[in-house]
């Protein structure tokens, strides 16, 4: 299970706004109720950019909280960066070594120069943008060749010329569910990583059942919203911590069946 | 003509950095000796972010003096952002409220609700990748469906009823040549910010022979490097000066072709 820090003003508890810094504030204190439940953290760099330098600031202590608190945890920036070769280069640069974060969301519609800088990064790997969890990812993704090839099949095979199952994975939306196998015939031991469960209303078990790799899992599966907004009173960690220990039990029991 | 600011410090003259923010004492130089030139700046967010927090300081400084002392030229963003609708109206916001830059590059592959956020902002821009100027536009922006239309022009068309020719233009690559006919073809009469010129090898005049709208123009042809880093001397800004006048006046010469 990963954690989603999606951490929005408007939606955290009220009497967090009278501390210097609220969101990091917030972040502490679910980063702290949830840690035991999960295995990574995903903050999501779009909620941190809209306060300016100010959110930067929040979004770099977090970092460095996660990583001195929490060594074990694995930190994605979900960030859906991609760009020409020489600028990907820089976000490789912001991300693997400014921020020296393990993973990265990178979008895949530019190409294999857009990609393969952030694939140069020993022990670092970039999460790349197969089918997405939102409505949208209809309208191209799916898109089918002459052949019957769909838009994230050949996202999936290019890719594996570019990275391997060492330093690549793919985000798939658990909304997508039966959706899972055709992936799993494409990149069959890939990590994937799993946003759209909770507040999109994806399905785990159906994630699960499509989409784990026997023996191994192969799936993370992130949830932002269904967690750190469970309450939005004082009790907001508590409440965190319950909704995380919920959603891991339930996957303890799917990874019950095939480990 | 539209001038990208992407300041590397490896790339700016040794001297300055000796200066308390020399991004931004570079930028000032730039903007100050080619604003004559051009009507819009191009600031490319990953070589800001690549500085973390100091970075965005730089950034938000280019921005206020751009804004202050040059209101009448346009900004983009190049950020090419895009992800699901609640985090794409995270980043509507970070760059058309908190920034207040008149525009933004925006990535298509989630579709539909990624895009539609920042098209709710009167007078503010989205400039969608269609077909970029690198290599990798290969690998999945010409992928053609059953019926012979490719992907770039799928995203063309099925954006056009998201947005209009008021509040959306297309990126569409220098390299491209002769592909701007295809892409006439499908938006006749949008705005193209046209990047990859000067260093990556594109020819204006073959951009502006397939590119133009006749009576209109219709192009906004970017150099960053071609201009930026003409000379890694002392005279860097008087030589970008004089690099950004000769780009002008060859598109002075194609602008009298159609006007």
């Amino acid at each position: 299970m990963c954690v989603g820090l999606d951490t929005d003003l408007k939606k955290v508890p009220q009497h967090l706004l009278n501390e210097e810094d609220p969101i990091f504030t917030f972040n502490k204190a679910i980063i702290d109720a949830t840690a035991p439940y999960c295995v990574a953290y995903k903050p999501n760099l779009a909620f941190y950019e809209a306060f300016g330098v100010k959110g930067m600031i929040s979004f770099e202590k977090t970092i460095k909280y996660l990583k001195e608190s929490y060594p074990h945890h694995f930190i994605i920036a979900d960030a859906k960066r991609g760009d020409i070769g020489n600028t990907s280069s820089m976000y490789a640069r912001t991300f693997f070594e400014t921020y020296d974060i393990d993973s990265l969301t990178v979008a895949p519609y530019m190409g294999e120069d857009s990609v393969t800088p952030f694939l140069g990064y020993e022990g670092h790997w970039v999460i790349l943008l197969a089918l997405t969890s939102n409505k949208g990812s209809h309208d191209f993704q799916l898109i089918e060749d002459k052949n019957g090839e769909r838009l994230f099949e050949k996202v999936l095979k290019q890719s594996q010329q570019w990275g391997t199952e060492e330093n690549m994975m793919y985000v798939v939306g658990a909304t997508q569910g039966r959706m899972f196998e055709d992936i799993r015939k494409v990149a069959p031991r890939h990590f994937l990583l799993v946003p759209g469960v909770g507040a999109q209303g994806g399905s785990l078990q159906e994630v699960c059942k499509y989409g784990m790799v026997p023996g191994e899992c192969g799936l993370l599966v992130n949830s932002s919203r269904g967690i750190i907004y469970a309450s939005s009173g004082e009790d907001y960690a508590d409440v965190a911590a319950q909704k995380a220990q919920e959603l891991q039990q339930e996957m303890a029991v799917e990874l019950e069946k095939i480990l």
